[in-house]
């Protein structure tokens, strides 16, 4: 099954709750729909109610439930990606902000709230307990996430562990509960909620890793940034972790440039190809893989339905994607 | 009953259900406790755990699960008081933001986050479904009520529907929620609960109608702020509408400085006491008495007991409060 037959067999549903995040942003209030719309329209991969609603699928599937779950979940990490925006985008204006500039951000702070409190809002639809406690979890941990990336950013000294503990609560957490709030909403066994919680996590891992990865070896119009962007934003991703133990001078030089928190001219081209001369983006990939292994073997012990192939594709195509 | 009566025999409580916020905050992040702690430390009246533990004497009282709510509650509060400080602070700054200055607004904004999610995670700790519904729904009018409040900001074209609109959202749907979730969770009849939503909303409006007053007649020292600053940041709020309506003169002053959106000069004292001479402060202050009084009419049904009293009496303080 191809990633693009998974997405063909999905795709009313997919739209469905796409319709859902409009109405529940559209019925509130127009500045809301203003400052979320580029979101909206943006699309994205939805990867979040597809993984709800392939792990729905081994139980009783019900759109009108699994909905209940999936709209949530996506709500959560458009509302993660607004925030994200909201002091960048004040930065990008250097400083010299107007009071619309101020305004816009304060909009975005709050739209960002909202629609965590409409995705509350909307679970709270389902009389499923252990759905507030999953999800609110998830989002606590987030938060910290957050907070620690920033705390880590323009930090030379990190760790593998600080930078696995960083993307699982950044990344790997909310696919995790897709996975496996998608199997609770549909009352699939207990058993199968955790191998897919499992299988979500592995998968998220790999995930993130592979952005981290693709930010260094994609072109510019591949990524819509220029590469080395993360390290150039301050953030350590793995391929600078792993290069930065091997060639004492590579880790000096960027040392040298995150201890200027960025002001110092670097040559991020030059930094990215003595990366890649160390091995560390093969070795990244290898992480990566490893991940995907996992992931593939916590689905071994599900039914051999056909959302499970799904699942695997899904995994196969994160490991081999390009951008 | 007097006030600091109430606040004796509540004490005990209170202080484990600030025990408990500071907890859940300190367990997880020293950056988290940083951000927060001047919240923390600051104190307050925590008037919605006191409206909750009040609302919860109407029922089955256990500290236990009334601080599943409490807790929530003056967390939601506190989120929100935080995320309103975000981009303030960064204008206090003039723009020139340095990179820490950055970081703080971000770490600020995802701590306001991380409280919300927080108390969603408490609140999930209750099995009770509605539990959820209406304090995300709250969460949802809260957010909408700031995106409002900035709509309006530096907007002359105002009207009463709009102020109450807004100060409803802003501030009296949290004090009714404290007081409906409190009677909820120690299981008092539905009755109460809806009595008692219907204290909290009016006695909301009241408390937030009298904070308008104050701004203009309290005193820099009693407001630890200059007076008019509501004004000053483009807030109209209830004085100043009566005030626009009744003196055209006034209301082209105050029309052309909130067009200026701030810029212009403006001789704050001069239009306090043009507010003051128009008998919109006194306006101001007999709507607030209209809602007081109706919050005392929705305690009439209730069980004659001590909380009843101590409600009685909060009302009483709210409308004679003077800073």
């Amino acid at each position: 099954m191809k990633l693009s037959e998974i997405y063909l067999y999905l795709k009313q549903d997919i739209s469905k709750i796409e319709k859902e995040i409009e109405n529940s942003i559209d019925a509130q209030h127009p500045v809301l729909i203003q400052a979320s719309s580029h979101l909206l329209k943006a699309g994205g991969k939805r990867i979040r109610p597809v993984f709800v609603l392939l792990g729905a699928q081994f139980g009783q599937y019900d759109l009108e439930r699994v909905k209940l779950v999936a709209v949530p979940l996506e709500m959560i990490h458009m509302g993660s990606l607004v925030h994200d925006d909201v002091i960048d985008d004040a930065e990008l204006r250097r400083g010299r902000k107007t009071i619309k500039a101020k305004w816009d951000n304060r909009v975005a702070m709050y739209t960002g709230d909202y629609m965590f409190a409409k995705a509350i809002e909307i679970a709270s639809q389902s009389q499923e307990p252990r759905l507030h406690e999953i999800l609110s979890d998830a989002m606590v941990e987030m938060c910290i996430g957050e907070v620690e990336q920033i705390k880590d950013q323009f930090n030379a000294d990190q760790n593998l562990k600080i930078y696995l503990r960083r993307i699982k609560r950044k990344t790997a957490l909310l696919i995790s509960v897709s996975c496996e709030l998608g199997a609770l909403i549909a009352g699939a066994d207990r058993h199968i909620q955790k191998c897919l919680k499992r299988y979500g996590y592995y998968t998220g891992m790999a995930f993130q890793i592979t952005d981290d990865i693709l930010d260094f070896v994609g072109t510019e119009k591949e990524l819509g940034k220029p590469a080395g962007s993360d390290l150039l934003q301050g953030n350590v991703t793995l391929p600078a972790l792993y290069a930065m133990e091997r060639d004492a001078e590579l880790k000096n030089e960027i040392t040298h440039f995150l201890e200027s928190h960025g002001t110092d001219k670097v040559d991020m081209n030059g930094i990215i190809s003595k990366i890649k001369e160390t091995g560390a983006v093969k070795d990244a990939k290898i992480m990566s893989d490893l991940y995907l292994e996992k992931a593939n073997a916590a689905l071994e012990e599900l039914p051999d339905i056909r959302a499970k192939r799904a699942l695997s594709e899904i995994a196969q195509y994160i490991g081999d994607r390009k951008f």
